[in-house]
């Protein structure tokens, strides 16, 4: 194992050696030379931190690490309708993450960019006294292809992708420590290990979504940043909710980290949009329709209506 | 001041708002959509993490900490010979880093980008229990044209901008708490406040540089990297190493932080790049050759000739 950060950073380099027409200069020097192609790029960074988003004290498993930091960010990339092409991880070492540990997490890393189609093209490592790694990624899309937040229209129906609620039901019952049933299990899946819906929101562009945003910070308060960027509102059938079989109500309207897509469509769009993305395997749910004015009412199965608070994480609180 | 999440994001969109051709969409969709232009891009992530390069417990000045997180990124990108053009900040807020801190220190950045020609385009906020900056930075540089770590060929000329060491000293003298005179304050801004030499590296790559690399980690380690890539050895004359006024041998050679380039060059280059430097205001030095085979040998003004260990900055360490 590597005992100095020099034979350490060979070692990372050698993990992450590829032959991609994407990159010129991969892992190894100041700065990494890409040609990411033809379009728009589009660029956002996310990081999961200990103590908020993993739990303090523990090191988690490298390769589950690895594979939700860069789906978290990708997540970003597929709520603009764009794919991943390349990445960084710039990661802080708590005292206990050695070197295997660290060689592991950049090949989970590196494996799940390739099932995205990107490449992990370089990073940084620190010390630090707790864990984070914030995850880069750069995508591609047509160019004026990107799917804002900011397009949804009054008439355009709400849709949302998967199901709700499973990551804070896994959260729970990794918390609560009991034992585990298949379903129980599956949550604490889609805790540990999210997905990206990269080719969801591909499809959802093309079959021409008004407006999308991923499901990162709870349903609710994500459909409300959607409508008050838009300038509209939304109504919403909390019944038709596509709740995760573990979810509580609470946890389907505000869990959080669900990292499903929420998108508007024009009626029209509906079908193809559903066929599209149940032939990737993934359920696309109508769930409300976009109205002029502001706020999200929400609309219980009895027809009863009521203003539906934006609950979800603040990272402020 | 803002007091939820979303309202502090809505004024940082504010304060990053920004006219640029390269920015489609900027802060506030999931993603940034931009197109920077053409050549080749350089990727770089670089981080400032409490404990490590902030002091614990202490809440910097956010318009210091600004203007060093982007010049440590872009010093990556100055050290290929690019441009920075984009930039991408993950904070994690320590407990005490309230909403005007956090604004002052996102006006920072963008002034810092602003300074290099770049546009800070978004970003990540995350609570945790210690501060850090993870700073992403986007560059460009004529196809073919960025100068790699790996270039550096025996006969080349060995050269570093600037000062070497100050760095260190102001971090040494900030440390010791007592009065300061002129030249200790030089150096403590140095420490504070450091600078990207993007124009000197652009400048360094037009007259032919060879090889390059920033000085982050040491004047040793940073060309023992340099010298392993290219697959060469160095011969460096000590007493010609462009002390900083208050920076003791030791840190000189490995104090780190200093943010110079060291870059090789054909002797016949030299004239050139040193009136090109010069220009900008920078000292540009010779201070030794590259050889074949491997390693560095220090040579002191006696004309003793020692190897030069690799002293700087190990982040496992």
């Amino acid at each position: 194992m590597p005992s100095t950060e020099d034979e350490l950073l060979e070692a990372i380099a050698r993990e992450l050696a590829v032959r991609d027409e994407r990159v010129v200069v991969g892992v190894g020097d100041d700065a990494a030379v890409v040609r990411p192609g033809e379009g728009d790029l589009v660029l956002t960074v996310d990081a999961l931190v200990e103590g908020t988003h993993l739990p303090r004290g523990e090191l988690p498993s490298p390769v589950d690490l690895g594979h939700r930091a860069i789906a978290v960010a990708a997540s970003d990339v597929a709520a603009m309708g764009a794919s991943p092409r390349l990445a960084l991880a710039a990661l802080t070492l708590c005292p206990s993450a050695q070197a295997g540990w660290i060689l592991q997490l950049v090949g989970a890393m590196r494996d799940a960019c390739a099932g995205l189609g990107a490449v992990l093209v370089g990073g940084n490592l620190a010390r630090g006294a707790e864990l984070s790694l914030a995850v880069t990624v750069v995508g591609g899309v047509a160019p004026g292809g990107a799917v804002l937040r900011s397009g949804a229209r009054p008439g355009d129906v709400v849709v949302v992708t998967g199901e709700l609620g499973s990551a804070a039901a896994g959260r729970r019952l990794l918390a609560a420590g009991g034992p585990l049933d298949e379903a129980d299990r599956l949550a604490v899946q889609r805790a540990l290990r999210p997905r990206a819906r990269v080719l969801e929101g591909r499809a959802l562009a093309a079959a021409g979504a008004t407006a999308m945003i991923d499901v990162s910070d709870g349903f609710a308060l994500d459909l409300a940043r959607l409508c008050r960027a838009s300038g509209v509102g939304a109504r919403v059938r909390t019944a038709d909710l596509p709740a995760g079989q573990r979810a509580r109500p609470d946890e389907v309207l505000g869990g959080g980290e669900d990292y499903e897509l929420l998108a508007t469509l024009p009626p029209p769009a509906v079908p193809t949009a559903r066929d599209e993305v149940a032939a990737l395997g993934t359920a696309l749910t109508c769930v409300g329709e976009i109205v002029a004015g502001a706020g999200v009412i929400a609309v219980d199965a009895e027809g009863g209506a009521a203003p539906l608070p934006p609950v979800g994480w603040d990272h402020l609180a």
